[in-house]
């Protein structure tokens, strides 16, 4: 199988660059940057080389300034674009990432007509609305990386507060990448038990309860925490990125939840692209799921979708008038 | 870590020998028999090495009579007495395994007080409560194998008529590991999502809705099912095992099912031994989930207890009566 | 990539079958038995499957006693026949099985044209010859499982006296698969240095020097040991077939000793199947390496090949005075 | 097992950190920084942990500017000190890193004085003598990452040349981790077979004879080319620091080319720190190889031995003038 990452001399391109040579699902992999920077992802892929020949596992890497590299791809993850410094939302990026995503998701279009596109670029969910209409691709091969990763961080500071494997919280964030996502409370199990017949909150962890809201908020800042301290987000990202990308080289029909194009299947919400679980294989989005909410996800989630979906019109606005 | 099987001529005990030893957290393989059996074990501890070297892992086993090799096992998993030939039922086996369980668990104790015992002699739910009391171990360090199988079967056949992954399915069945098994639908998502709010329940199947109750029948009946086929189950409880040693070897807290001495934790039921959701670490058992069921299930619930019980106190009775 | 099991009720097949729906890189697995087996074998789908429910994977299996599903299968792993009994040798198959592994092979060549064909049926080096030569395909498409098998349990054996992982030690047994295999101790290496630098061969050991005749006695008895203890071979030779489809598979480009036909490649030997490493990819043997031996050795071979070549021309001759 | 790494703000650091937090046996991480640093390694933690949620791996990591955090650490990797530059020769680092290596080699032996010194700043060998020196730990004890990388480097080159899986390459580069590395030819062999027996070098290649001079070129260029490329070598130190530490926890007794302190074990070179092949256990080094070499060789090793020696001498003398 063959994956390309477009924009490697990013830090999340690059951890993603190294997480998925590791795959062994993947057997080639591509990474695109402009000519400026090919050294840098030579670099990288000779760095790559020298860890995997500590692991013992094999990878065909190329890297490259031209585009037409990438064809025959399963998957091409789009990481191009500025990425937040200290400070910054995601969604100031919009106006500067949407030309650059335009543009790629064209030109994937024509040199890698039956690939996937895995949207990284921020905002997310308006970037994925960029690359599918850019790309004229149908809408279950172009997605974006949003919610998954909130959905990882929100499983993991519930099994810490819970004292419990990761893998024993099913919970979901959906909406937008952003400040208007929406934990999805009302469909939360440990262990698969709901969340409401644990008698008192408290049962696993004495007499600390665990208050969602302080959690949801540590959610929504994680990303710029990390970057605060760090300069970026790196690996979450990366892995995050590689266990989609791994579900669809796979088959492995995993329910994660993408930034997706809906057209009406949640509470009539269409023409915008956001954090909804979608069951993912080999073609990409399967289905979206039938999901039903508590009345106050429903009106985040609506609140939620009006938001992306100004974002996105303002944004388009803006693309087609810079056409020619 | 230490890991004694008891009864390892048997093809359970033989599969689960060989699933166990190519665990990572497993050091220390010690695989009991009767005398005349020992050559036999010794034959399966001699193909499990050659069967390591090819996928370059080592662990140490010891076949022996002595069950003074046991001395400093993290669990001991007991799987000796009369397994079921076909036309057989579990509850069959009672009588005839009763004595030789409490007989071990005494042992056990003895030899190897700090360890977990896990039960897998049939009737799994009445020879649990009989390796407790033998054992005068306390409620966390003996449970039996039971349920966590059956979820295991039940899971499979729904991720398979979804056409999900099977990790995306989260469901248990509970009560006792035969007939009076009872299905916790009401604690049922797929992804995550609560089955009743797939508005259609044949929203991936096209218009094949899912039959929970034929289902339910062909859980109960795969083992069987499986006995009449190849005249043993062997690899479904082997992995099913190795499944709940690493979760207790590697302190993972996951929530499985497994045969529990219940003290009214669930419906005010006490003094037998059931499937139910615990919290599986280094030290057995953490705790018993505070699962709330629907009037059918805590219906059928109370009446596997009954069942059970009435099953237990006739076979404790006769072992106790047979002590001089 | 798509595995198919000829003769998946024995021991071996059934254990192989096991062992390969564990691969992530198998995802079609079909078992064929004889028609009054086909329940048996459908058993061990069941319990497999109910297995890798336990491990969260999946492959989809096929149980038939007609060949025709095998089409299109990537390897067709061959073991049908009569196999040793406590006290037989595996050259007493010769006679029994010939007619089988050509009727086979034929019936592969015409279903499954592109397979590769993996001989299991003892004694191994003779009806991989048969195999061939039946099926008509190239030499690169069939050979046998004989000495890889031997040279993990001589490395596994040479591990223990020196006290080092098993990936450090590098030797291999070539030549018949039965009591004319070699030892090729002019090209063994702990750790990557040859066995002749260790000044003295005791050095990890204390005092205890390290003795190769009775280590290879002890070779050349493992399977009758373990037969004779526990009744056939079962989990080593499964995992020996699984390392060698993996490697095909996944084009891995491993140098592991197969029974291969010879064109004068080593010793200007030709006209028989003898164990030699060779390169194993997806197109099967890529190439035969280019061993040099010590006179010893090069004696021991010559004679190996004498003694298959002389079986295998008896057999040939049985065999084709028998067709119409 | 616990495993602390002091210097964890660095490239190498912070790769280090996120590849032994995936590891299983590594159940303790903890990272050390300066003062002023600490902010940016807790925001490595909490970008390690996303990543570690989207693997359902589970691990604790603390950061810390305080030593005494490191306190029962099973092995303690040492990386502080200041790094290459582009157009710095490790050498170079000598005077500035000696100092800070020594302070933290005593503190190590107050606070944890039953852990493993794995040492990784450059000049390697000089700095592991140093350590080794200012810890006063038995020699088994302290050991530097040094040939291991530029092994895996040379390996990975001949697996490309030759075709074959790195797995199948068996070769050592020795002697000083620097340009003074010796390849020991004379012990090298692909799939065992030793590498004078391929009749002719090009077997595998077609008529592309493989060029041992320029290949280690190559190799001793390797991480300063990456340097000039990405501005640090990461990745591959990285999981060549991880390969040790494993191989050290799970006593896996693999033979690693380490920094060795020598007493005339090979060649009766003594007093110095240089790269050989030892046996790796958890109590570190059991025992250096008893490796010949080609005369070539043995010269290349003696002067190797001779440079850094002499390094060695200067920068202990100012060492220990420092000292009050």
């Amino acid at each position: 199988m063959k994956v390309s990452i477009i924009g490697a001399t990013g830090r999340v391109g690059r951890a993603a660059a190294f997480c998925l040579a590791e795959e062994n699902s993947v057997n080639k992999l591509v990474l695109i940057a402009r000519e400026e920077s090919v050294d840098k992802i030579k670099g990288e892929s000779l760095d790559i080389y020298d860890a995997l020949a500590a692991k013992g596992v094999y990878v065909s890497i190329k890297t490259s300034s031209d585009l037409s590299s990438i064809e025959g791809s399963d998957v091409v993850v789009l990481t191009a674009g500025a990425s937040r410094r200290p400070g910054m939302e995601r969604a100031d990026l919009g106006s500067l990432n949407a030309e650059i995503v335009a543009d790629y998701a064209k030109k994937i279009a024509e040199i890698s007509p039956d690939s996937i596109i895995l949207v990284i670029t921020n905002p997310v969910d308006v970037m994925t609305y960029v690359a599918l209409k850019a790309s004229g691709f149908s809408k279950n091969k172009v997605f974006g990386l949003g919610n998954h990763l909130d959905s990882l961080r929100f499983k993991n500071y519930m099994a810490k507060h819970f004292h419990v494997h990761v893998s024993e919280i099913h919970t979901r964030i959906i909406g937008q990448h952003g400040p208007h996502m929406v934990p999805l409370i009302s469909s939360t199990s440990i262990g698969g038990i709901p969340i409401e017949y644990y008698s008192a909150w408290d049962y696993f962890t004495g007499y600390q309860p665990f208050d969602i809201k302080k959690t949801i908020e540590t959610v929504k800042n994680a990303g710029n925490n990390i970057i605060s301290k760090k300069g970026a987000t790196e690996y979450g990202p990366a892995f995050a990125i590689s266990n989609i990308v791994t579900t669809i080289l796979n088959d492995e029909r995993k329910i994660l939840t993408v930034s997706a194009f809906l057209e009406g299947e949640i509470e009539g919400i269409d023409d915008v692209c956001l954090g909804v679980p979608v069951k993912l294989g080999i073609d990409g989005i399967e289905g979206i799921l039938p999901i039903k909410m508590s009345e106050e996800e429903r009106d985040s989630f609506i609140e939620a979708a009006e938001v992306v979906k100004k974002d996105t019109k303002k944004i388009m606005e803006n693309l087609n008038s810079e056409d020619p």
